[in-house]
């Protein structure tokens, strides 16, 4: 088994943030691995010496210095994390937030809690909203109201619809309603008549249809649903109904949930509600 | 109207990991406001060139000189983004890669298309499986299969356990069952007999009844569901029975979903899965 470098995430938050950055930072180096800890919610001095304490003590342990991603914005806090004899240290408040300083004639606040705009009550009230908007309009369950959807995502069944809809309400507060394409639907060249009307906020998802028969297997293994000529068939017919109408489409495979959706936020121009 | 300064966030890929630190940082000066753009995908150096120009227009047009995120692994493609003179820059990977490289040995791959696990599809399926197992078991709709589940997070209407479990599925790949507490449930201090076989995995979510009360009138104005003071009786009687079973349970009134869901893995000791 190879050495596993140690790899920590400090935060005085969730440590979304510097385990969204560290991770892109760490992955360059995919020749490698490494034992990842998060370690959230440490925004007092006593919580940063006990870390530090940690870290230090895995220092000795190991048999390379651990890597330190800290996103901690109170100086003293971070200050207390002194880990800096024991551990390389990448701290991106401590590297940033003077030349934003100097730039904008303003001193930081240094107060938590602010960077995900928490305490926001009409924020968190818009992000429900949506995600009740995705969940009332998943699967084609409810089609009225679609007057009020930012966008509807039309696609074959475990095309990545779903997931997309709730991920684009969640992280952008968009309501994002679906509609499945039944084998009934795709028989025809033309738009499901009930789309019709909101033909100018439909977004098409395609996939590979290797891909859907691996996904819809693991579902209903040897069903004809599943079976390859069927995926082929369903997925043709798919592209074919959004090339006649000229609805943009995307396909899925390759790419993560995050991507499939801020490359329709990309695409159509809307953009994030909060 | 005060003068804003433009921000932007540059990224090769969704532009996530840019808004989420280049925010983080920007939310410290919060007594500035700021026109941010997000402009992903930007991974040839054709592509960064045109945003150069673009963002050089907008320092001419604007008072003050841009901020500039930028969250791009190639090199090159980071050399053609030269705005320096125009703009201030602050470069995540031209900051640390170097750092990093130094202290791993190896020379970063500058390949994009790693930083979010994009193209693993075992990580993709094992996402779907949480996010679907979380739409199956939303609201105590399906009770069987909750062996499977992570975590059984429980409270009264309108805590906030949906989208908790959404997001959980979605950012850790957590299978996180939801039940209500009726207020059927709630007329007895013991757990609903149905989950007592799960009490190792439950997790309460609580709200301040002035809050519920808000957020149920949105949805059922004027009803005794939303009155202030059923809200104050039902969240009494949950916060009672989780304090009579021993089970861990958090306020959800200030927190927003991603502080939600990372505390409840933090308390609970559950690792995310991908």
């Amino acid at each position: 088994m190879p050495h596993r470098r140690s790899a920590f995430f400090i935060s005085d938050r969730t440590g979304i943030t510097a385990e969204s950055l560290g991770n892109a930072l760490l992955t360059q180096f995919d020749m490698l691995e490494f034992k990842r800890e998060t370690i959230p919610f440490i925004d007092t001095i006593e919580k940063a010496e006990e870390v530090a304490r940690h870290i230090c003590a895995r220092a000795e342990s190991d048999q390379h210095q651990p890597i330190v991603f800290i996103s901690v914005v109170n100086a003293k806090v971070r200050s207390s994390l002194h880990v800096e004899d024991s551990a390389l240290v990448i701290d991106f408040f401590d590297s940033f937030i003077g030349l934003l300083e100097t730039e904008l004639g303003h001193k930081a606040t240094q107060t938590v809690g602010k960077s995900h705009g928490i305490v926001d009550n009409e924020q968190y009230d818009h992000r429900i909203e949506a995600v009740n908007f995705s969940l009332n309009h998943d699967d084609g369950v409810k089609l009225k109201d679609l007057d009020e959807a930012d966008v509807i995502l039309v696609g074959v069944s475990r095309s990545g619809k779903t997931p997309t809809c709730l991920y684009l309400a969640l992280q952008y507060g968009v309501k994002a309603a679906n509609y499945p394409l039944t084998p009934e639907d795709l028989d025809s060249p033309t738009l499901p008549r009930i789309l019709l009307p909101f033909k100018q906020k439909i977004f098409g998802l395609t996939i590979d249809p290797q891909r859907l028969h691996h996904i819809r297997s693991e579902r209903r293994p040897d069903s004809r649903y599943a079976s390859i000529d069927n995926c082929r068939r369903e997925v043709n017919e798919a592209e074919s109904m959004f090339r006649h109408h000229g609805v943009p489409f995307i396909s899925t495979t390759h790419k993560s949930i995050e991507e499939i959706a801020s490359t329709i936020l990309h695409k159509t121009g809307i953009s994030r509600r909060f």
